[in-house]
């Protein structure tokens, strides 16, 4: 669970919320527009997103981890350049295509750079783009180079939710979480939904702060906090080509305790991380592992990723059936195949508090499992049914509760441990990722 | 494709053939019961089938592989400690419940062996145990006791059907394969259809041969077959914790060339390795990943499983939507977690022969993209439609055709290859494991 306990009746309620998360932090503004295009590789018309976020001032403080995927976009590579660069002054973000591979894509990437720098009166190497969507086709420079002057004309919203909401692709609702401390504050933004398994960076994930933390210390401790938060998650196993966390300074309040800067951006991208798996594709259980009693942090994390990964005991999360047996599997599977040697004997395993494995055996009966569903049932963030041609879809566009279906692997064996978050596999992602053309 | 190139207008021709494939070979009977029984863990009665295998004569020459999952299941421990002893005398194989880690669960399994040892005249260590099913529950002693005199009685069948027939799940038709050779035979069965993904042996799969082949020799060529045909294998990426793979010959035939039976047991492994893909849960498109001139045999083998393995893959292939990025995200996710530093740069992948990534970057254009969808409709085994409330499941109890979704990904970078067979990520999928309780 994070940090927040909360509950929402309705969109509503849940909009008003994220509002009180939204002022952005001295010195940032943010500005989008939408616009049609026709696609080279596709028969019809898609919509597309342009979201801008500006300093008011270009800072040589700011920080980015981006995806391990072998294929990188061709944002994430022109990314890693401009964290050589002295300065940042703003970030350009586009959705529905995520420029990957495309023939020509670092030069789509520089060509949109270098006008959003045109107009801001910045240098092209002052600008960081991004790009999400569909993997294989190009960008439409054009289309783009036209739109952006709306998205500068834009740039005067004293909230982040424009950027919030501009960012999307699948995802359900917007994903806004904030910390205030020593004068200033950090305000976050993600987007997810599929193709989630963050590797050493995550999703496209922007950080704004007005708190001055130097360039060094702003680096370590991005990588260090991804790490312990969105590489802790997966909705379906597959780590995207785009994942970018950003984490940029305006250096308006001088922040006087780093320890409570980290521990503040910690327990922001905790919750963030959440964020992003309860609004992930098809998504109807959040499951939180908890490994206890590794005998390395690596191990922990592992095998909480086996079981969140595991297809069969996801599909039994989705029917609110405690079968237990695979969530077992999961765990012989990982040891038997990366960590032979493994001392399992004394592992114990509990779902919502209930012990279902110690002392090497299944420990169940009748009463277990009627409590276990009802855990499971509690977990449910809404029922599912389909339309009448056999199409499911999310019946909710906010998260209406924060509980997760609660697992503890504890090892019995060693000092660490991880917690990882993952989600159920359920007839709404099938239907998001097969039922519709991409 | 296998090395048959079948296509079946309904289960009654599909039934004729393997009654084609299913002549005992000299030396073995097979016998079968079934009975209802009240689970100790579950409130509502469930059924199963025993089904005995026996030789005529018990035989030195016996072969066995296991599931690597470090949660192996009671009968694989008990199968294990069968291979040092001298002889093998039958077979004993229970569905329904797969006595995993169950209070008890080797005492269990012994006292199955002794009882079908004492009625056939044998030692019970002579007798190789076999479950799957439910994990998490205990065996039914009692009532497989009573039951087995039954089974005994059933002894006097010329064909391998009842067994292949008796030792199912969820699995929608049996599977059989044989191999003709030097004047005897080889004769296969499996079981498979969820949690398959085998790591160095599989499902259950019970080879029977008359040609006589010293132990020594019938284990060497085991697991060099098992290795390059069930463990190339996956239909949703669990490991299960029964996988086991016997190999017995009755001794009846000479065998005058070793080489030729490896050869022959090698294609109807792999034969029936792909029967086990296309009759796996849900499963409407076989997906054929051929890796091509990858640096090792090793890479070759990982990079085809992360591909049949990506869940965002699969939903895409369900859909009939060649979505290329998918297939390399795959493998960027595949090189960057495990392999980094692999030389990307010669990449090329095809789809239904149609080149769709080379020098570094998508070739797509609309024509493509109607040339792969009619790829992918070729391969499918059915139409997906659900009933009125929601269900999906297979309208089809026999495989229609052979065809495959054939993708070849070229390394250029090497002399290795491997092939590799999966499945696509299907509403049925979900309604199987998620919209039931097991």
């Amino acid at each position: 669970m994070p940090s927040t306990n909360l509950t929402f009746p309705d969109r509503n309620a849940h909009r008003a919320w994220l509002a009180t998360q939204a002022a952005l932090p001295a010195g940032f503004r943010v500005g989008t527009t939408r616009f049609e295009f026709m696609p080279r590789e596709a028969p019809k018309p898609a919509k597309m997103t342009l979201t801008l976020i500006a300093l008011d001032k270009p800072t040589e403080n700011f920080a980015a981890v981006f995806t391990k995927n072998a294929f990188p976009g061709a944002p994430v590579i022109v990314g890693r350049a401009r964290l050589k660069e002295p300065k940042l002054g703003a970030i350009i973000v586009n959705n529905k295509i995520s420029n990957v591979c495309a023939p020509g894509g670092v030069e789509a990437s520089e060509r949109i750079c270098a006008e959003t720098a045109r107009l801001l009166g910045l240098g092209a190497q002052e600008i960081l783009p991004s790009s999400t969507g569909v993997i294989g086709w190009g960008l439409p420079v054009d289309s783009m180079l036209t739109g952006l002057p709306a998205a500068v004309a834009a740039l005067t919203n004293p909230s982040i939710m424009p950027a919030a909401e501009g960012i999307v692709t699948t995802d359900l609702y917007p994903k806004v979480r904030r910390a205030d401390l020593s004068g200033g504050s950090i305000v976050g933004i993600a987007k997810g939904a599929g193709m989630i398994e963050p590797n050493m960076a995550t999703m496209l994930v922007y950080l704004l702060t007005d708190l001055a933390v130097p360039r060094a210390e702003l680096r370590a401790i991005l990588a260090r906090v991804s790490d312990a938060t969105f590489n802790c998650i997966s909705v379906d196993s597959d780590t995207s080509t785009s994942d970018t966390v950003a984490l940029v300074s305006s250096n308006r309040v001088p922040c006087k305790d780093l320890a409570a800067f980290e521990a503040a951006r910690l327990q922001l991208c905790r919750d963030l991380a959440e964020d992003v798996v309860r609004n992930g594709e098809g998504v109807r259980h959040v499951i939180r592992v908890e490994v206890k009693n590794a005998a390395t942090p690596s191990l922990a994390r592992q095998l909480g990723k086996a079981v969140v990964n595991a297809p069969l005991f996801k599909c039994a999360v989705a029917g609110n059936d405690p079968n237990v047996g695979r969530l077992v599997q999961a765990i012989g599977k990982h040891v038997g195949a990366h960590a032979p040697g493994t001392d399992l004997s004394k592992l114990r395993a509990t779902i919502g508090g209930i012990e279902i494995f110690a002392h090497g055996a299944f420990q169940l009966n009748p009463e277990k499992e009627t409590a276990l569903v009802a855990h499971l049932r509690s977990a449910e963030l809404y029922a599912s049914a389909p339309t009448k041609d056999g199409i499911f879809s999310a019946p909710i566009d906010f998260p209406p509760h924060e509980r997760c279906v609660e697992i503890i692997v504890d090892l019995g064996s060693g000092s660490a441990g991880c917690t990882v978050f993952g989600a159920d596999l359920t007839h709404e992602y099938v239907s998001e990722n097969a039922d519709y053309r991409s």
